[in-house]
Parts: structure tokens; C-alpha cells; sequence
């Protein structure tokens, strides 16, 4: 395991919290923030697993990794656990972030509402064609892709999410880690290789579609 | 359960079958189709899981809810499982996809190489803005909003992907329903309602950041 050296109060050892935990995090994040939204303030293991299919021993076995939140004859208490679970997955502190690539993808993911909602603001974009530099977009500003290195190095960027096409991701990705980056978000529909201290969430868009297509041949009941 | 009409053979009882492991389908798929690139006919399931990070017996256990897959001494021959996961995936047929809404994600969407390889061949764009419609973008023609119902019904369209502004989902959406859509992609940022035997995947942009977030600040090792 590595320590963390950021915040030392959240070391998870690593083989004890499988993927698929933190992934379930964030949508139990999502249906307590839309709770609140409602109203609520207190709720139950069976009710935040229910959106998603997940029965209640499983939102307590995925919760117990992190420690005890649940309040006996009264459930969870909302607000407290959306501060839990925001501290587990980092997102507690407010992150800059910047996008390589300005196609539509690119584009698309500059005036997406909810990265803001969850902490992570979009601090720059870059891109290779002069066209689309120097000037904003959705109140980004656009750089040219020669300052993505100095960018990051200045202004201490940590998380970067690549949306340029597949022959220029590897290019990108090697300036990101030279630069300094912690963490990368790949759209290029393509393999890149980084070192292993570098994290690394490759979006594979066709898999949404795939697990469309199973539900559908399998008449799967939507929660 | 449901019974599946379309394909009788395969039915997998909901209840056995997580939904994380439908999900673990698709990324062993994409290793697998990797492999193959690769010239490789064989495989493990250690090699299989490692790209993940998950364990040779996550993989096998995954496997055996649809059947028996590996050769004692051989293991995994690659082509055949991959067979056998798009059978499973009901990606073994090619399926005709709609997209609605050509705002910048709708036209990233278009341009995706990922959806055709995997089988999702994109027929028709739609859109409520007259100067993007009896066009075609990436060689999908778009068409004004009012033929939604009609296309979907006439060329018997089971599957759209929803790209439109968040107070514009769920009237598409009705009108897909009502025109005999089977599921749903919603990259619309907004929850949206369904009758149950309409299948749905939400996709949430923000999940992939925070999950990289995760990462940094547990400075895991990629694997």
C-alpha cells in the first residue's frame, strides 16, 4: 500500500476496498444529494440502495469499509454522510481541472453542469488548432497546446481529462506526466500507458450502450 | 423474472446475475478484443482480470454465472469468449441506435468510433433546431424532431441514446415510450422516469472524476 501524504486521515489499505466500492460511492453521493434536494434528512441502507438495485446489506458492507455511520432507530443522517463519503473520494476540497482537446467531445465536456455540482472546476482548455486558442468558451478560457506543460507546472494542476483524438492521446499523456499531473481521465478511444503512479480512469462510451443491450435482451425490470 | 421472447436461450434469472458483474462483462470484452489484436489465442483468467485489477477468481466467478468457458491446461480460447460475452451482451446482433439532441455531446457522440466496432450502428439523428436538421453529420442524417415517434416505430428502433438539454429529457423521452422504444441512454444531466419494462443507463461524467479523485488522494498504483 502506499500511504497517502495529502491527507493522512484517509488511508484505505488498498486490498481491502475493491473498485467496485468506490465506484457504488459516488451513486450513493448522487441519491443522498438528491435527497437533500427533497428535503430529507434522514435515510435508510434498504432506501439508498433501492434506486440502484443494491440490497441494504450491501450499502452496509460498503459503508463499513470506511467506518460506522448509521445512527441506531434513526438510519443515516444525510447531510453528515454526503460530508463522509465527499472526504472518502477527495472531493471535500474543491479540485482544478483542465480538458486537452476541443472537439465536440471536448466541447460537450466544457459545458457539462455537473462537474462544478461535485467539486471539480474546469480551469483551462487546450487544443492545436490556432482557430480555437486564445479565445473562451462557456467562460474557459483556450490555450494553445504549446502552454499545456507551463499551465500545469504553474498553476499546480494535479487532474487533467483528454479528449483529443486517438493518435494524439499517448503525445498528450507523456507532457501531462512530464508536466507533473496526478491523475488522468482518458476519452481518446485508445490505449495510453502511463507510470504507475499516475491514476489512470479510461471512459469507454460503447460500454453504457452494452449494458444497455443486456438489459434489453434479458427484459430486465428497471429499478 | 422476465422471459427474454427474442432469444429463448438466453435467460439469466435477474436475481443471480449483479448487476457489477454485467458490467465486468463488458471490460473483460475489451481485453479480449485487445488480445486479439494482438495475435494472442489463449488467455487466463489472471491475465484476463490483471488489466482491471481484479483477481483470477473475481474473473472465473464472474464467468460461471453464464456457463463454463475455459479448457483445463489451455484456458480461455480468446475468439471463443468473446463469442460467448457478445452473446451474452446480445451485441452477437448488430443493433440500429438513435440519437436525440445534436448539441455538442450529441455530435461527440456521432463521431464515436467505439459504438460501431462493438455493433451499435447509429441510423438517425434528431434535433428541434431547423439549421442542424435534413443534414448529415459523420454520414448519419439528422432529422427535425417531429419524425422522432414515426422513425423509431417504422424502422422498429429498440434503443436511443438521449443527448439533450436536461428540461428537454423527459418529454424525448415520453415520446420514445410512446413510440415503442425498449432502452435508454440518458446523457441528459436530470433523472428521468420510465415505466419498468423500459430499460435505462444513466451516465454521470462526474462519477469518472471522482473516482480519479479517489485515486489521486489514495495514491493507488494503476494497474
Amino acid at each position: 500500500m502506499n500511504t497517502n501524504r495529502d491527507n493522512p486521515n484517509q488511508e484505505f489499505p488498498e486490498s481491502q476496498v475493491p473498485q467496485a466500492v468506490i465506484s457504488r460511492l459516488s451513486l450513493y453521493l448522487r441519491e443522498l444529494q438528491r435527497l437533500v434536494r427533497e428535503g430529507q434528512e434522514t435515510t435508510s441502507s434498504t432506501q439508498l440502495g433501492s434506486l440502484f438495485g443494491f440490497t441494504d446489506a450491501r450499502v452496509r458492507k460498503d459503508l463499513a469499509y470506511f467506518g460506522q455511520f448509521g445512527y441506531p432507530g434513526i438510519g443515516y443522517r444525510v447531510e453528515e454522510l454526503i460530508t463522509a463519503i465527499k472526504g472518502i473520494l477527495g472531493t471535500d476540497q474543491s479540485w482544478e481541472v483542465i480538458i486537452v482537446g476541443i472537439g465536440n467531445l471536448g466541447r460537450a465536456l466544457l459545458g457539462y453542469k455537473g462537474f462544478e455540482n461535485q467539486g471539480f472546476r474546469i480551469v483551462g482548455a487546450f487544443d492545436s488548432d490556432p482557430a480555437k486558442t486564445d479565445t473562451q468558451i462557456d467562460g474557459v478560457p483556450v490555450y494553445a497546446i504549446e502552454h499545456l506543460a507551463d499551465f500545469v507546472t504553474s498553476r499546480k494542476i494535479r487532474l487533467a481529462i483528454i479528449a483529443v483524438p486517438a493518435m494524439a492521446a499517448q503525445k498528450v499523456v507523456d507532457q501531462l506526466v512530464e508536466a507533473g499531473i496526478d491523475g488522468v481521465v482518458n476519452f481518446a478511444p485508445v490505449t495510453i500507458s502511463l507510470p504507475k503512479s499516475i491514476q489512470l480512469i479510461g471512459v469507454d462510451l460503447a460500454i453504457e450502450l452494452e449494458q444497455l443491450s443486456f438489459a434489453v435482451v434479458n427484459q430486465r425490470e428497471n429499478p
